[in-house]
């Protein structure tokens, strides 16, 4: 099996080149492909199954919490970007603009969306006349788009897929309220459908999104020890109701001005998940969102009955609701072995006479390689089991992973210390900007999120007395 | 009740004023909105839910059919349209061009894509390297944009949603047998799901698709009598495979050169649906994509119990898969039976204490308005079995609706008088395109589609010897 090695594309050392490995693993497994346009990508149908999952999770438990899909068109006018100050200065620098339509000159040049904050709030201020169509919760899942000059696939691109939910209510209240239990819906996805623990809270005013009142983010550590900012939820105040006059009859005939918020990841969970849990063979997938869960591999597969049994098994699998596939091609097992690891496929069942003789399959689990003999009666449970157990073991190594690297610091030379090693660095913060500067220059690192409920003597930077402790780390 | 009908904002008549009928019910049963940008339209959740349905159901069956989705760059270098002479001519016109990204002007221009077969096909070339990369067949959905002059909601406007399936075979008969089960699927899904009858077969050369060797349609008869073009699916030949490259390594080794084809739906059939069942009241939708299927209403709603029961009776339907509302507004009945007609409820239960007393519930169905008592026992399966009615009932009206008006002509005039009183009209077509512009020219009527098996002696137009017959009609 060993020699066989040589049949599989090499990638590149997960430890000594990660960027490398990254970009070996996303092109070799066929999640994505470069486009034609400088900084975009196509994303091919091994990582779209991924995605695609993600969204029919996601979208239940939006619906399950009112918020309603819609669709809003791609082109902004500028003017509407100005209409909130810190937002056109935030979103100008990156946008692309459609100059020409229709073989003519428009009269006011058109921004591709980055954020659709803008044209939603127009919409809004149309659609909300009384205090009764509160709260209003919308949500759509399209392409945005922000000119990078660095890009790199799923994590930053030109153009991406995300989604944006985007709510209005009645009071600042249950506007906040959302905002935080939408974060709480991502944590729990995140955690339990991604395997992929996340740090969350609010970010500081430096690195909150453009017009927001409150940013909260949710912040993963990836394989290297850098932060991947992995989705967001921010509350506006009325900072976008204002500017677009999102105004209502409230209950005693009054007008009143609605308080907003919006929320949304993007294809980048993609990254998240190849940097979490990949290994030097290649991808490993959580079981939750693997386009393939198992994969059958039959061995001495031209002896009588061996494919026949296989593809009995693979449709008993599939009936029981697992995403399976057969791989029946004549590539010798060992070949397919390192195919099937290297695309991170969570289950490998072996089968061959010997096994259908005994009654059993043999399964190898991607995450810890380990083999386990199964019997082939009721061969459903056992690998539901198994799917179930690989997906809780991914969590907790890389929880594991993620906890022995968040350590203290008390001053630059500690958070520089820290996160040159691939560490999460905990210090003080008086509040000042000046300070959350200074560590950035002098580190690269950035204040990822407030630690809540965590206090320090003294800010790490300035050594005046601390108001925050902030989670400081490099980032993607 | 017929005093309340105050309360239902007015629509215009639909045989007196077919277009503000559409533009009245689009907006006020809140299907759509106007976006900001001339051309553009906002979705909005009631008709986003049929969107979403329509692709649930085409998802699943492409699946069937070995297509795999993927997603492709928004934007496209204005080169590559140059690549198919018959393309760029085509598309240009409309194109929508980017000239600015991160506030530079770009080096080239970039178009947001009109449709994908220039970029489809670039990628394709990288993808297929030998005969074993054959069949490939992916499919976006997406949107896309074409500059439009007059523009209409969901029928034509600058963007729209649509889904692009684009696959590259071996040999010219498989291309062009997949192109056709396409169609077939495509009708299947039109007449069993939209309760739409269309006639389906390949257009003229004038009519095709830009680069096309041929585009095969599905042609819907639509309430006024005019054609909407519900669907294409084209055959490529080896026109983008020549200009992209898509070259492979055949079983012998030699260089071999691919044969593509497309197919595609968009938004549009949300206008389709609109246009084939609505009626004086408003929408009419049928119950596989109505977002909501049954609406129950309670009578006498303050009496003791009336709520709870409708609750029940909810959460029983819920329970067996069918979409539900329960209307608990303090609107009156009479208002929410206008309201609920407008938006063309498939189904309406009333309920009130004397039916509860009976263990009865009254049903209303949308398309016939005919009123039926069912029993409260096994309420779902009542219900579904008057869902399936409906569903059947529409496509048996609007098939009747459109062969009563499908009719034969021998001259202009004849056609002329066809289209003008709302029908098809089938007629001889030497197959030269002289005749073909003149009938457009003198009746503002269009080759839809060849009506094929289908014979005539003469040209409608110039009297000479009939090579084909054709559908003519006025079309949106």
């Amino acid at each position: 099996m060993a020699k066989e090695n040589q049949f599989v594309e090499q990638i590149a050392d997960i430890d000594g080149d990660f960027p490398q490995w990254y970009t070996d693993v996303v092109l070799k497994t066929k999640l994505v492909d470069y486009g034609p346009v400088k900084g975009t990508m196509v994303i091919r149908p091994y990582g779209y199954a991924i995605w695609e999952n993600i969204q029919q999770i996601l979208n239940a438990r939006f619906k399950e919490n009112g918020v309603e899909n819609a669709y809003f068109p791609l082109l902004i006018p500028m003017s509407y970007f100005a209409k909130e100050a810190e937002h056109v200065e935030g979103f100008a620098p990156e946008v692309a603009i459609v100059t020409i339509g229709g073989g003519e000159e428009l009269a006011e040049p058109l921004a591709i969306r980055p954020t659709s904050e803008t044209i939603i709030g127009n919409m809004m201020s149309k659609w909300v006349q009384s205090y009764r169509d509160l709260p209003l919760k919308v949500n759509q899942w399209c392409n945005v788009m922000r000119w990078e000059k660095t890009t790199r696939p799923f994590l930053r691109t030109s153009e991406f897929l995300w989604h944006e939910g985007h709510s209005a209510f009645v009071t600042a209240e249950e506007a906040e309220g959302f905002t935080l239990s939408m974060l709480e819906l991502y944590k729990n996805f995140m955690e339990n459908c991604l395997a992929i623990p996340v740090l969350t809270g609010r970010k500081t005013e430096k690195e909150r999104f453009a017009g927001a009142v409150a940013t909260y983010t949710m912040e993963a550590m990836m394989h290297d020890g850098k932060s991947l900012q992995s989705g967001t939820s921010h509350y506006f105040g009325q900072n976008f109701a204002k500017a677009f006059n999102i105004e209502y009859q409230g209950t005693e005939g009054n007008l009143q001005t609605a308080y907003t918020m919006s929320f949304g990841v993007s294809t980048r969970l993609i990254g998240a998940i190849i940097m979490t849990h990949g290994d030097e063979r290649g991808l490993v997938l959580p079981p939750v969102v693997a386009p393939i869960q198992c994969v059958i591999v039959p061995i001495a597969a031209r002896k009588g009955g061996v494919i026949e049994r296989c593809e009995e098994l693979k449709a008993e699998l599939e009936a029981a609701g697992i995403r399976v596939t057969l791989d029946a091609t004549d590539n010798s097992p060992g070949w397919k072995f390192n195919e099937w690891e290297m695309k991170g496929v969570p289950v490998r069942i072996e089968l061959g006479p010997r096994d259908i003789e005994g009654g059993k399959m043999l399964c190898a689990r991607r995450d810890t390689l380990e083999k386990t003999e199964l019997p082939l009666e009721n061969a459903a449970e056992g690998i539901k089991e198994l799917l179930a157990s690989v997906q809780k073991g991914l969590l907790e190594k890389a929880r594991k992973h993620r906890d022995e690297r968040i350590v203290y610091a008390d001053d630059i030379d500690g958070i520089l210390a820290g996160v040159e090693n691939g560490k999460f660095v905990k210090a003080g913060w008086c509040g000042e900007r000046a300070c959350e500067d200074l560590v950035k220059e002098k580190t690269s690192a950035t204040a990822r999120v407030y630690a809540e409920g965590e206090s320090r003597e003294f800010c790490a930077c300035c050594g005046k007395k601390a108001a925050h402790v902030i989670v400081y780390a490099r980032a993607y």
